[in-house]
């Protein structure tokens, strides 16, 4: 079945209602642009002034525009936007850009005549781009139905979809200057209908576009967006740029998990889960599309076996060299060790006082030639995954005869070599012979360094294992389960806890801890006590009863002093598990991507501290051990100096676990074990709070 | 009395010794430079073959030279280097560079002939630049002593000082591009005599450079590069970018100051003590410098007494509007709380659907005299320390009348003004007319709000204060102190510890047990056990005798096995002390330079959690105080929910003085108090680790 929004890329006839004479109009430069494009299918005009365009009629009726037509563009007042678009349902089209402003981003009223829009649209079954968008490009197709001055980009690999038209404006006034392409460009706007996650998958199936960037402020649906892109990625690379990262709002949470989780948190884990690479900046964004449109599956060297495996750096000069090798360090890659072999080629090959080993340095009087040996040596030593080449002007040589010499040696290499083209006016023409030949250039080390640690992040995503084990009989099951009874539903997922039981009073508490046996832990019991600890309402260490009846004269004494409005139920007895290492499990439920796990070090300092990871739930086993890499509490749970090793595998056992109560039960708000005890065999979750909508 | 570096800077003539009349050449390109720079000076060429080159005789001999000359570059074979030198001094020539390479950098011998190099100048008192250097470049003066291919780059404020020749090239091509200048530039290659720290003050003394950039990959002297960049930064800003940050080399240390302070650490303290700012990047180093050239002092918003205050953006577009709010965030600056009367007077000016909170969106539609109305607006505005201005083409007007418009309002303003110009050829004349008012522009939000942060820190370090109270009658005395008496070491030093005595066996451990009182801490006493907690070596909560018998016979036992090795003189036996937060103080000497600093979350744990921050001492109470800021142990001195709040000035001041006695203790390698317990009043040093030099 083809796609609904198969018109906006693939149009058979394109029809410009609003198309106007005047150059300074809007509905001048699209028509213009329409023309200018060479796009091969139909192009009519409609304005309310019949006449003449670009030599061809202005029909003053949409009725008498003659077939094929399937995609209008709207530049016509706000108001008649919504008539305009059951005008096009009529006549047979089922695409509609909205290019004009003034709806949902000026208020109340625009919003209103917005929603009218989509009530028309949907009821017609008419697909809407925008309003307030630039529209779309297809430089191979080719296609242009924005208003932006001329020339269109250039053609190349990059699909571009942004929810700023401005911001693509400049993208594409910017990257005319820097030489590189683009495949596709969709401008969202105020996504009335079609968003990110439409667009998405239509953009991938070009097959000129070998890498997407996506310029993002926000997410329409996250759940489906993860599961979309997530499909994308399998084949094609996604580079994200969020922005709006900072938020002022503060929210109250109900545990650590909830203060500490973030809408920035779960973009990262929505972006990880996706595997998307999120990036800081729009030039970096840009740097990695320019590097991953060459190698899609990027550089596979994070998989390397051996230690010695890497990037070779080539250079004429020593400190743009070590300038690389720290970069290199910076984005997680290793240095190759280079083999004997490679080392003999190249110093029989370069003068004795060169650097033969990596960084290799064939010194400032480096010849085209030497560049293009001491390339071709490095490329072929098995312990070389990519190529960083330093370029600065070369004082004995012009800089595109070295470019020259590289550029058949580079494409016909599978192994990723990027430039660090370092000047301006020389290594103009240079640039320009890398540029032809689809070479990624940079004018610094340190960005074609980030842009290879890019391609190493893609490659790795590809290897990581998508798949979840879910056990669908036992889901159905587990899912019927209410939150309110907590110890059957950890007990469903199989989450080993200590049984805890309630002591209305002293006498109540002595029968329960001989019952237990000591030690027992003894926690006040109170609804509006959430930080127990904090107000002393937790005692330790209890070994006998005596010490169990004082404790509980004195807790209940301090509690009714610090908070005297709390309602007291009693205490909470647990059998106190002595040994091992604590750690703190969370799930909270993101409002756009649903359940998000959490994981670190536990206690009360676990907010102070921050050394958490996050992820989306369900997690697979990769995941969950990626979390627990990531913190030091992770890490110690090998053993760290005097701590002993504990039990990792139920660690990432429970931490799977949990993500599938929290996935399965979308009621769960919040969830956290703090602590849940590691063993040297297994793990106990020792506390367990959990907040849960009625 | 004159600087023996005089004649590098302001030479009254020069002679280029080994000037050739072959363009390919050095010895020609040098001439050529030297003449078409318009240097004012006396130029005179020498080489064996004798003739004329630029209408100008060659000498053959250098004596012939006439006066003035006191600046010779030499581009002579290395063997003859020295008596060239020597030549040099006889003509009554102190100051001389070295252009040619071949000495140290390739090996014994030509480290052998740079030492003679040195050895005869220093006889002669002749001061050497290089050698393997291109040499100086002054564009104001004007003189350029290089072999770089012409044009000169254009005259600027920004000083550059490179350890690397092909990076000060690259960077020299690179600004061209850029549209940038520079007004001295030095290139140190070897360092055979001048260095970093001898030029920085040279080049900081000259009137038309107002920002200093140091490209370094060492230093020479680390305490004497930290006071004189001291005292260049009270006056002119100054950027490092030190490579080489990563070392293979792993270092044994003898406590955890040590293992965790490495190169990089003592880098940072010594540029934060310097009040030197740190770049990551080559790229950054001169976004910063492009700022700071126009606002030397920086950006004084980090003083802000409310939190009002802070940075305006300017947009016509939301979405690199929420792109500079992000990027701000990230560089430590806050968003403006703009007044009311500014909402009042954007409100009236702006359509409605504008948005007059800041970022003020102007809209799409905005005009160039929009554009500087509200910039008059928000500059106005006593909330607003500076103006971030994000210009993309405008789609209906051309953006080099945005810059026209903006330019005289900009240069009359106090407030410093960055321009994210965003795009490439609709942007080049905007850029231009910016250009040659002096107004930074940043081809994206992200970098224009770096440079803003940079501005802002500028501001800060000038405002930190620089004085040490040291008490020059009580260091005299404490000075003569030995560590080996570590009591007495730390009592003159005022720093508290809890008295620790060794018991040689379980009498004398009862003995000594009562008279500290108990409860007692135990410990294994072994000059062969660093981290004594490993082996079971400590035993806390000693409440009775009957324990500490059978405590001190396990313990011995215990070590015994676990370590058969070692001696074992006994037990250490403390008071113990149970309340409090605790921490970590230490001191390493670092190589370059002198005692680092080391304050954090001490435990066994510390380097796992790298919860830690350096500084260089002798401390002051601001750097004192921003360690402790720094970290997260440092910052729950304040109290966290059930942990109380404990006395955070006997941290600040025990840290001070620490960083005394690792100052005027050179022969302190690593100390290190670990933990020291905090009380709610008052510090104790629980356990003292000290290793110094024999």
């Amino acid at each position: 079945m083809a796609s609904s929004l198969l018109p906006f890329f693939r149009p058979r006839g394109v029809v410009v209602i609003g198309a106007s004479t005047s150059p300074e109009k809007l509905g001048y430069g699209v028509a213009r642009n329409l023309i200018a494009s060479g796009y091969q299918g139909a192009i009519h005009f409609v304005s309310q002034k019949s006449g003449e365009l670009f030599e061809r009629p202005i029909y003053s009726n949409l009725r008498d525009v003659p077939d094929p037509v399937d995609l209008a563009i709207l530049i016509v007042p706000t108001q008649v936007t919504p008539q305009t678009i059951e005008d096009c349902a009529k006549r047979g089209i089922k695409a509609a850009i909205i290019v004009s402003s003034g709806f949902r981003e000026v208020g109340a009223q625009g919003a209103a005549l917005e929603q009218q829009c989509v009530d028309v649209a949907r009821k017609h079954g008419v697909r809407l781009l925008g309003p307030n968008c630039i529209g779309t490009l297809d430089t191979h197709l080719p296609l242009d139905t924005t208003f932006l001055q001329p020339p269109m980009p250039a053609q190349g690999g990059i699909g571009f979809i942004s929810h700023s038209g401005a911001f693509a404006a400049a993208i594409i006034d910017w990257a005319r200057g820097q030489g590189f392409g683009f495949s596709q460009i969709v401008s969202l706007g105020n996504q009335a209908d079609v968003n990110e996650t439409d667009v998405l998958p239509e953009v991938a199936k070009d097959e000129h576009t070998r890498v997407i960037v996506l310029y993002m402020e926000s997410v329409s649906d996250g759940s489906r967006f993860v599961q979309a892109a997530r499909e994308v990625t399998k084949h094609k690379p996604v580079i994200a740029l969020k922005v709006g990262r900072f938020e002022a709002g503060q929210k109250a949470a109900a545990s650590h998990t909830g203060a500490l989780a973030g809408s920035e948190a779960a973009f990262d884990a929505a972006f990880a889960k996706a595997g998307v690479l999120r990036a800081d900046t729009a030039e970096q964004m840009f740097d990695w599309a320019r590097a991953l449109e060459v190698h899609p599956r990027g550089l596979d060297c994070l998989r390397s076996t051996t230690s010695n495996k890497g990037i070779a750096i080539l250079t004429n000069a020593g400190g743009p060299g070590v300038i690389a090798a720290d970069a290199l360090e910076t984005n997680g890659l290793l240095l190759s060790q280079l083999t004997e072999s490679t080392l003999k080629a190249l110093s029989s090959y370069l003068p004795p006082s060169a650097s033969v080993h990596n960084p290799v340095d064939m010194l400032a009087s480096a010849s085209p030639e030497a560049y293009a040996t001491c390339l071709k040596i490095l490329l072929q030593d098995e312990n070389v995954d990519g190529v960083l080449v330093i370029l600065p002007p070369p004082p004995m040589y012009k800089t595109e005869e070295v470019a020259d010499s590289l550029t058949p040696l580079i494409r016909s290499s599978d192994k990723p070599v990027v430039i660090a083209l370092m000047g301006s006016t020389l290594v103009e023409e240079a640039n320009k012979v890398f540029q032809r030949a689809h070479i990624p250039t940079y004018p610094f080390p340190e960005r074609a360094a980030s842009a290879l640690g890019a391609l190493a992040r893609r490659a790795n995503g590809l290897q990581s294992p998508q798949t979840l084990q879910v056990d669908n009989e036992n889901s159905k099951v587990r899912r019927l389960l209410s939150p309110d009874n907590l110890d059957e539903l950890l007990a469903a997922y199989g989450i080993p806890t200590t049984p805890i039981k309630l002591a209305r009073d002293e006498n109540e508490a002595v029968a329960i801890a001989n019952e237990l046996g000591f030690p027992v832990v003894m926690k006040i019991a109170s609804p509006d006590i959430l930080h127990k600890s904090d107000v002393g309402g937790v005692l330790l260490n209890i070994n006998d009863t005596s010490f169990l009846q004082s404790g509980y004269a004195q807790m209940i004494e301090r509690i009714q002093l610090a908070k005297p409005e709390a309602r007291i139920e009693g205490v909470h007895l647990q059998r106190q598990i002595a040994e091992g290492q604590e750690v703190i499990i969370g799930a909270v439920r993101d409002p756009l991507f649903g359940a998000l796990m959490m994981f670190g070090s536990g206690g009360i300092e676990v907010e102070g501290l921050k050394d958490v990871a996050f992820a989306l739930a369900p997690l697979n086993q990769a995941e969950a051990r990626e979390m627990i890499r990531k913190t030091w509490a992770g890490r110690k749970l090998k053993g760290f100096r005097s701590i002993p090793p504990v039990d990792e595998e139920s660690v990432t056992d429970v931490l799977i676990k949990l993500s599938f109560l929290a996935y399965e039960h979308p009621e769960v708000e919040e969830i956290e074990i703090n602590p849940l005890r590691v063993l040297s065999k297994g793990v106990v979750a020792v506390d367990v709070r959990i907040k849960s909508v009625v």
